[in-house]
């Protein structure tokens, strides 16, 4: 029988995360992202279709100008109006018992140690279900709506390296195991020679400590990271227990797990020690056709002038072409092989931008039948993927396509779980509740005794 | 008939708030605080007895030393451990309709940015009822826990100043009214000539913007204020909507009232633009004996050298003092009246510390039965009070004993609602949704176009 695959819902805060103009449908319930409704509705269905997660995205500014200016990010709603996702959380953890609750939290918009508070308060609060996804900004007006310029890139991970060390600090070595009595008889709270002052002075933060709130389920929340500089990639190596991959082929994930997982050792890591969850979206019918008419239709229905002021968010030189511009026109180096593969696509004919913008459009879909889905979920976990970030195009239509049809099939061949496993997002992950031993946050146990 | 009065609950996401000691009792279930079950039981239980809102205190550090160390802090579990009450708050929020939703948050503990943002997804996620209760940070290991040396006390209301004016900008004047369109039929989702950045810039922070939440209920939460100081009172004239109280005597009230009233003009508000709210404690008997007997057995339960430790985490000198010297021995002339108060309390014998410890735990706690609580509640209402701050001893006891006994006394005579209006918690308690003209805020409305 094969190894059950993971699954998270790869979502954000706002009504047009990925698949911009989506929203526009009749069935695009994410523009009610104000509403709680929306996604405890969403969590519920989540859990009751045994997904491992809820994943939000999340972004603290808006993305590069797009022809000068941000006129179409506002006008398509690329991310913009977004929402703090870590505040609608307990909502999410007080409707369900199993789903994991993954938030997106980068190192410039919170000091570590209120953010440590937060997130132990969270774990709290949904018994050990709560996951942080590490991510350094990359955007420049978000560094101005912080008062900063924007970080050089490799800076960037060193500062993230300071950070998640207070925050390990916090979490691991604060407070022992039984420091917290709670004893009515002797009227003892907490053991005072097991809670510790942390005094961390570094290059960017100094922090007294101790940590306010008590060890949660899991102390450290579940690390996730999606680095894919070789900064990014040492920085996972170091940190974290789950690799959020978009790549455009399972052979290209083989490569950047084996990559990675031959620089664990180097952070005195087992190469088990990190989960790889590939982002995709699907789009499923009862034939062939059906998949493809109804893909197509998505075709139609995506915004490329968004898609490209979106990408342009990470590659500013695309903001300035226009959609019928031959595509040869691009001559940004970094995304050569990209642009090669778009032209190799369209047959007989130049490709244009436009060609390119219908691509990123389709980027990680998996169109077909469920088994042709599941076919295909058999050769990314062939490659190396531990589970799959479930993109979507409508809320919650997307995860209902997916749960009613798709789980099945892979139920049928043991790629998905058919019951959830008990304990804290860890427990179910990698069988134990803290961090492994060989963590580099656990040096911090038992250090400020 | 009377004018009902206001009720908010005084809590805080720790065991171990404002009487100490009493967690240890079989009924402080306050040492569940970690459940997210404690608090929205008791969301559901203040809805159900009518109560205006629940109010979330906290701190982002300890108080300072007790005999030179934090030991006794954390035996006695002094708010320590203690949890993040913005994260809870959209659990409780989903289970009720109408309670206000108050959270402290210090200037010092966020980002302006961040926190706007997170209070406009909070006030959505409520349907606008949201309260912010403004307050600096007066505790020497919070601010090391920011890499800080305590900022002075006045310089921390200039701060203070103009953290307020970065929220009020991104609330009021970076999204226009009818910014967000989410036009299905044109594929609009936002009016980009209403949408605005704020650009600002001061002594503390840099801020583009624009905001990234759209418009919420309220735009701007309802504002709490707490500051007795000269520099804290012209705050709160300046930007409070509630102004919360802790005085001994309601003369005393009446005084703060009438000067705080006296500053509103001076910044351009109406004398009735804020509300008071006074905090204080109940112990309700079927008879007056009985009354009596279950406030002395709360005495006994309280932790006098934990109420110490308390105390000197504003009056740093009381720390030094034993329960059993001579209260003559304390010669900080701030607290003068109040020692002066606690001698003549004692009749025939010299005051000790003790007393003083005693007496603080009883400080604003009214013993009786229902008719003598809703007397005396007509008394401060006289003085000027527009609501209570319900202080606890256990929870959810000392909530389910003032609703089921005290609240139908309070209803009876008018002193308290019989339903709760529609609408938001500012529309509750100014009959509309926004921040009124006359507050500094509106001034942003339109400022940025």
């Amino acid at each position: 029988m094969a190894t059950p695959l993971l699954f998270s819902a790869f979502v954000m805060n706002t009504a047009s995360h990925i698949l911009h103009g989506v929203w526009r449908q009749p069935d695009g319930h994410q523009i009610n992202f104000n509403s709680l409704d929306l996604w405890v509705d969403l969590a519920k269905e989540l859990e009751a279709g045994l997904f491992d997660a809820i994943f939000f995205a999340d972004v603290t500014g808006l993305y590069s100008k797009y022809k000068g200016s941000h006129r179409k990010h506002i006008e398509m709603g690329l991310q913009i109006p977004s929402n703090d996702p870590s505040v609608i959380l307990s909502a999410l953890a007080y409707n369900t018992e199993h789903l994991g609750l993954a938030l997106t939290s980068n190192i410039m918009q919170e000091h570590p140690f209120n953010f440590a508070r937060k997130m132990s308060t969270l774990d709290h609060a949904s018994n050990g279900r709560i996951a942080w996804n590490i991510v350094t900004n990359p955007l420049t007006n978000a560094a101005h709506n912080f008062g900063q310029d924007l970080t050089p890139h490799d800076e960037r991970y060193e500062w993230a390296s300071e950070y998640v060390d207070v925050a390990y600090k916090l979490w691991e070595g604060s407070w022992d195991d039984g420091a917290l009595l709670q004893d009515r008889k002797s009227g003892i709270s907490g053991d005072y020679d097991k809670i510790h002052r942390i005094n961390h002075v570094g290059e960017r933060y100094s922090v007294e400590g101790p940590h306010l709130v008590s060890p949660s389920p899991q102390r450290t929340p579940l690390l996730f990271q999606a680095g894919s500089s070789e900064a990014g990639m040492n920085f996972a190596a170091a940190n974290a227990e789950a690799q959020f991959l978009v790549v455009p082929r399972p052979e290209i994930a083989a490569s950047v797990i084996e990559t990675t997982r031959n620089l664990l050792p180097k952070y005195g890591r087992s190469r088990e020690d990190i989960k790889f969850f590939q982002g995709l979206s699907f789009m499923v019918g009862s034939t062939e056709a059906e998949a493809a008419r109804k893909s197509n239709e998505l075709d139609e229905a995506i915004d490329l002038p968004a898609m490209m002021a979106h990408l342009g968010g990470g590659i500013e030189e695309l903001d300035a072409y226009d959609l019928d511009q031959p595509l040869a026109d691009i001559k940004t180096e970094g995304i050569r092989s990209i642009l090669d593969w778009v032209q190799a696509s369209v047959k007989g004919r130049k490709a244009t931008v436009r060609d390119f913008a219908i691509r990123s459009g389709r980027s990680g879909r998996v169109t077909g039948t469920p088994e042709q889905i599941a076919d295909r979920l058999e050769i990314w976990q062939a490659a190396g993927i531990d589970g799959i970030n479930v993109i979507n195009a409508t809320i919650p239509g997307s995860y209902t396509e997916f749960i009613t049809h798709v789980m099945p099939e892979l139920q049928k061949r043991g790629l998905a779980k058919r019951e959830y496993t008990p304990g804290t997002l860890r427990h179910k992950l990698f069988g134990r509740d803290t961090l492994s031993d060989t963590h580099p946050a656990a040096a911090y146990r038992g250090a400020f005794r």
